[in-house]
Parts: C-alpha cells; structure tokens; sequence
C-alpha cells in the first residue's frame, strides 16, 4: 500500500517525496516519512543542494578505462597517480571498498572494481562482474606483478576469489596472487569469536615478536 | 572534517552529495555515505526521480489559510470536506501529527497546525507557533464550539496546552476546551508504565462496560 492510499488529504508533492525516499535502500516507509516531512522543516536552499546534488551524480561520475573504479574522468585520480605503485593490484567487490582501503592508509598500490560479486543463487556469474577488465588488464601491463584479492569473506565473495584466482593460475602471464589476512578483528572479544574465525587465526599464528 | 578531506580521490559529485544527505536530520556521516554509494547502483531515472520530488516540495506546497497544514492549494482538502464536523477543531503541533490521527479515523472534525510548541529554553514563545492564528479563527468562526487540544505529552506540549487554555478562558467567544485522554497505551505492559502514566491511568478508571 502506498502513502497516497493511506493518506488522502496529503499533497502530491509530499507522498511523491515519501515514494521517492523508499527507493532509496534500507529506508523503510516510516522513515521516508520521517525525511520528508523533516524538508519541510528545512529552507529552501537545502532542499534545493540535496536535489541538485542528486541530479549531478549519475551525470557527472564515470567510471575509470583502467580500475573501473568511479571517476570524473575516464582515468580516475588513482590511476594516474605516479606515486603508487604498479606493480600491485587490489581487487575488491564495491567502490565503497576502495575507499575504506584507502583511509586505513594500508596500501599503495592500484584497485580493481569488480562491482559485485560472482553468486549463482543471484544469477550473477563471472560476465556480470568485470574480471573480464581484470584480465585484459593484467595481460596488457607486464609491470603488474601481484593481485590482492579483497573481496568479502562470504559465500558469494569466496567464490570470486576462487574464480580469479583460477583464471589467472591457467594464464601464460604468471603473476601472484595473494588475499587479506583472516583473523580476529582488532578490538574483538575472543569470547564472542566464531569457529571459523578461531580456526584462521589459529593456523595464521605469528610470532608474538612480529605481531606487535 | 567533511568527506571530502577523508577520501581525497573521491568525485566531487559524490562527496557533496554525501555532504547533502547529512543536511537531513537523522542521517549520520556513515548512512549519508552508504545512501551517496547507494545512488550509484541506482537507475539514473530513479535518482532523477528523488531529485525531481525534492525540487517540487517547496514549491508545490503552502500552508492553508485557514488550518495551516501543508496544502495544494490556499484552503487545504481537510478544510474544503463538508463532510466533516465544522464545530470541534483538533490542535496538533505539526503536520505530520494530522496524518497520524487521520489514519486512526478517530477524528472527523477540522484541525490546526501550530508548526510547533512553546518552548521558552529554546526562545520560542507564543508568538513563534501560530496559536494568533487559531484566535482569530476561532473568533471569526462562530460554527466552532470545542477545541481538542492534542499537543505532545512532554514540557513544551503541555506548556502549550496550558496557553492555549488560558486564552480561551479569557476570551468573549465561550468554547469548550478538551484534551486527549492520557492512560495506558494499547498493547502496553503495565509493569514498564512509568508512574505518571499509571497515576493518570488510574485517576482516570473507567467502568469497565464501557472501556470493552
């Protein structure tokens, strides 16, 4: 049922916005609500930036030839940075990874966006994602000479990896490929630790010398 | 520290509309950026869509002259229904709080808006919310014989509950002034009521024929 049925008496224009917010993910009808009554209560110039905003984004974010990352040209500001290093390639699922990667500070090197990940129950196999640039890439660009693998420790995710990794065993072009470490979380409770976890972090052990 | 210094390969496009999200109330710096990420996935006819709607709503919408909710066009659709109770207005202290009772269906007489509440630690006094509005319909209007007061049950709203009261005890136009019922709320555990809730429930006991 959609507001404009449960409420007769309320404008257009506002059980239009309430419609509009719920195609936004995780935002349920009450806080559709919520937001678009707040605008009401907001002036106009701020309305006004949020739609403008809105408006830009599809139009202005391309995505980089190179990482398939988002970019505002069609080679994005990490690629063409000449203080990284091409030799490694980070491989994630999301854009938003890249940019979680990228304020820990832990690499320098290049990304690769896949923008999913390979899930059969999903219908989503290898073409739906772009391994296809992936290896194009990788075969193009003899300095490339490891791939970190950083796609999500789930189903869908391990199964990517797995896949990449294959592709590029059967290659002639040999280059290593490697995968974040799995362990305990920095802060966790080994109390609250799941087995798998426990089981990784168990036969990863490192000397306590090189672990501080 | 804005985005926009946190992710310095990020668009432009995307930080500000990051930036914009966090305009609306509730939406933090890690739900403004999934949303911002969010729109990415998005059909560039859904984003256009939310963006279209949140350009219309402020210019599509006014307040009724009468009543002061948000309105179409100078008299709302409340105001104009002749099938409605012209004698019993419900003053609520915003626009969202009429949607509410409306779809209770407990409720088939007119309204009135204040746009929000006496609230003297915040600097707003009788003369912020539209409560001269009310008067002067009241006084114009001799079709209305009560008032329901239904402001929130906090400091402010009885605050305001109190003035409107008094100002209608002093006035020529003699009307009655009611309140919404406080006591137990449907479905609610009487052992997690707070005590003013069950002192209020309990002075107010009604026979138990007639609460079934």
């Amino acid at each position: 049922m959609s507001p404009v049925n449960k409420f007769p008496f309320m404008p257009r224009a506002l059980s239009q916005l309430i419609e509009s917010f719920r195609l936004l993910p995780g935002i349920g009808p009450k806080t559709a609500q919520k937001l678009a009554f707040s605008t009401l209560k907001m002036s106009s110039e701020q309305v006004k930036d949020i739609s403008n905003s809105l408006a830009n984004i599809k139009s202005e974010i391309i995505y980089c030839q190179y990482c398939q990352n988002i970019s505002e040209n069609s080679i994005c500001n990490i690629c063409t940075d000449n203080n990284r290093d091409n030799s490694i390639i980070c491989v994630v699922e999301e854009v938003m990874d890249v940019y979680v990667l990228e304020k820990s500070g832990a690499f320098k090197g290049k990304f690769h966006v896949l923008h999913g990940s390979i899930s059969p129950a999903n219908g989503i196999g290898p073409d739906e994602i772009r391994i296809k640039e992936l290896v194009n890439r990788v075969q193009s660009d003899s300095l490339i000479k490891e791939i970190v693998i950083a796609t999500n420790l789930n189903l869908e995710g391990e199964a990517t990896a797995m896949y990449i990794n294959q592709i590029f065993s059967k290659s002639e072009h040999k280059i290593k490929i490697t995968r974040l470490a799995r362990g305990l979380p920095s802060g966790s409770d080994i109390e609250y630790a799941d087995e798998t976890t426990i089981l990784h972090a168990m036969g990863s052990r490192v000397n306590i010398d090189e672990s501080l």
